[in-house]
C-alpha cells in the first residue's frame, strides 16, 4: 500500500487516482459540513461546480424537494438554503434531504474525486474514522487537499499529514510519498495544539476576523464524528461506521 | 516584506514572481551544483531546457568555449563534460568556463525565475548566504521548490522552509505565506538531524541506490558556502558574498 497526498489542486492530475482510494480534504469549511450533514442523517450531497449549476441541478427534485446550499467567498449565495458552516447541518434542516452543494475548493475537490475507484471524505472531525476507512479499502490511497483557490492550505495539509500518520502508525509496511511525509511532518507539529492553526492558516483568520470563531471551534473538533461520507455514483452519501479494519473489511468496499 | 513557497513547479504560475525576489531550490543536485561551480569559480551557468538545446547554445561558443553539463533521468548524458555532482564543480575543471546545464528539474526552475525582478539559487549549502541575500532584497520573496519530475521533493521544501525559519527569525515583521508556513515546520524538523532526509526522500534513496552518497554527504553540507549565485540576463554568475544584511544593502542588488 503506498499513501501520496496531492497537497494542491493542480497535483490532483498528477496523482494516480485510477484504482486507488480517495479522501478529500477541505476542512475550512466543506468537508467539514459534508460530514456533519451526513452523520445528521441526510440523504446525499451533490456537488457540483457553481451556483448555476446547482440551480440548474435542483430543477431535478421539483417541488423543493432539494436543498441548495454552499457559499461563494466563504459567503451565503442569495436564495440557497444552507451556506457553508457545518454548524448549519442539523437533523432539523437536513435529515432525509438531498443537499446540491457548491463551494469555492471543496466540490471541485469531491468532483475529481470521482476518477478514483473509492472516494470518501475527511475532515478533522472524522479523521480517525477516515483513517480506518482508507486502511480498510486495501488499495493505494491519495488524500486531495482542496486548498484556496488553487494554491495551498495550511489546514488541509494538516488533516492529511494526520491520516498519514494514522495510517503508517497501522503496523502494515506502507510506502509513504515525498508529500505524505512531508504532509506528516506537519501535522504532528499541529496536533500539540491544533488552535495554532488559527494564528498561521490564512483562511482561519479570514473566518476569524468575518466573526466565524464558533465554524472554527466546530472545524477543529477533532475525531468527534465516527463515519465516513462516500462517493458513490458522483454523490456523497452518508457510510456505514467504520470499526478497526480488521474487523469486517467486506462491509466497506 | 511577504515569503512563499511554491512546493511543487506547477506552483509556478501561480506564486506571484513579477517584482519580487526568487530562490531557485533543487537540493539533489542542480542548485547544489550550481552553487558548486560559482563557489569554484565558474564565469557563468547557463541555464538550458534540453540536452538539445545544450549542443545548440554550445555552438555560440567555438572552439570548445563552454563546458557541457547535466543529467538525464539523474544520469551523466553521452559526450558532456560534466555530470550533476556538485562534487565535478572544481576550480580545476570550471574556473573561469561558461558552463551551459540542463537537468531534469533544477533548470526548468531556474528559467522560470526569470520572470522575477531578482533571482538567486539556494540549496542547503548556502542556506545561510541566500537567507541574507533574500532579506537584503527588500522585495516579497518566492521559494521556488525545483520537485521530482512535477512532483514534491522533501528535500527541496526543507531547504525552502529553513530559509523560511531564517527570513522570520530575523526580527523584522515578515508575512508567511500557508505554504511557507508548513515548508517552516517540515524544516524545523529535520533540522534536528538531516541525515534523516536519506531514509525519507524517495530521491535521496534513489541516489544512494545508485552509488551517489557521496553526493548526498556533499548536498547536505548545511551552510557551507558562504556565496549566493545570482540570474543575470538569465545566466546564473556567482554572487557577491553575502555579509550581514544591514551593513552594506546597496552591494546586494
Amino acid at each position: 500500500m503506498r499513501v501520496d497526498v496531492a497537497l494542491t489542486p493542480s497535483e490532483f492530475a498528477g496523482a494516480s487516482l485510477a484504482g486507488g482510494a480517495a479522501l478529500v480534504i477541505d476542512v475550512l469549511r466543506a468537508s467539514t459540513s459534508v460530514v456533519a450533514a451526513c452523520a445528521a442523517g441526510c440523504r446525499q450531497v451533490i456537488p457540483v461546480a457553481d451556483a448555476e449549476a446547482a440551480r440548474a441541478r435542483a430543477r431535478a427534485f421539483p417541488g423543493g424537494g432539494a436543498l441548495l446550499a454552499g457559499e461563494q467567498g466563504g459567503e451565503p449565495i442569495p436564495g440557497f438554503d444552507l451556506g457553508n458552516s457545518p454548524m448549519e447541518y442539523i437533523p432539523e434542516r437536513v435529515r432525509g434531504r438531498t443537499i446540491i452543494l457548491t463551494t469555492t475548493n471543496g466540490t471541485a475537490a469531491m468532483i475529481a474525486a470521482r476518477a478514483a475507484a473509492a472516494a470518501g471524505v475527511a475532515a478533522l472531525t472524522n479523521l480517525t474514522a477516515a483513517a480506518r476507512w482508507a486502511a480498510a479499502q486495501g488499495r493505494d490511497v491519495t488524500l486531495l487537499c482542496a486548498g484556496e483557490k488553487g494554491r495551498f492550505s495550511l489546514e488541509d495539509a494538516v488533516c492529511a499529514g494526520l491520516l498519514v500518520d494514522r495510517l503508517t502508525g497501522a503496523g502494515e509496511a506502507i510506502e509513504v510519498s515525498d508529500a505524505a511525509m512531508a504532509a506528516r511532518r506537519v501535522g504532528q507539529y499541529y496536533l500539540a495544539d491544533l488552535s495554532r492553526l488559527l494564528d498561521d492558516s490564512a483562511w482561519a483568520r479570514k473566518l476569524d476576523r468575518a466573526g466565524r470563531a464558533a465554524d472554527l471551534r466546530a472545524c477543529l473538533a477533532l475525531a468527534s464524528v465516527d463515519a465516513v461520507p462516500v462517493l458513490a455514483d458522483g454523490a456523497v452519501v452518508p457510510g456505514v461506521p467504520c470499526g478497526p479494519p480488521a474487523a469486517q473489511p467486506e462491509a466497506r468496499r
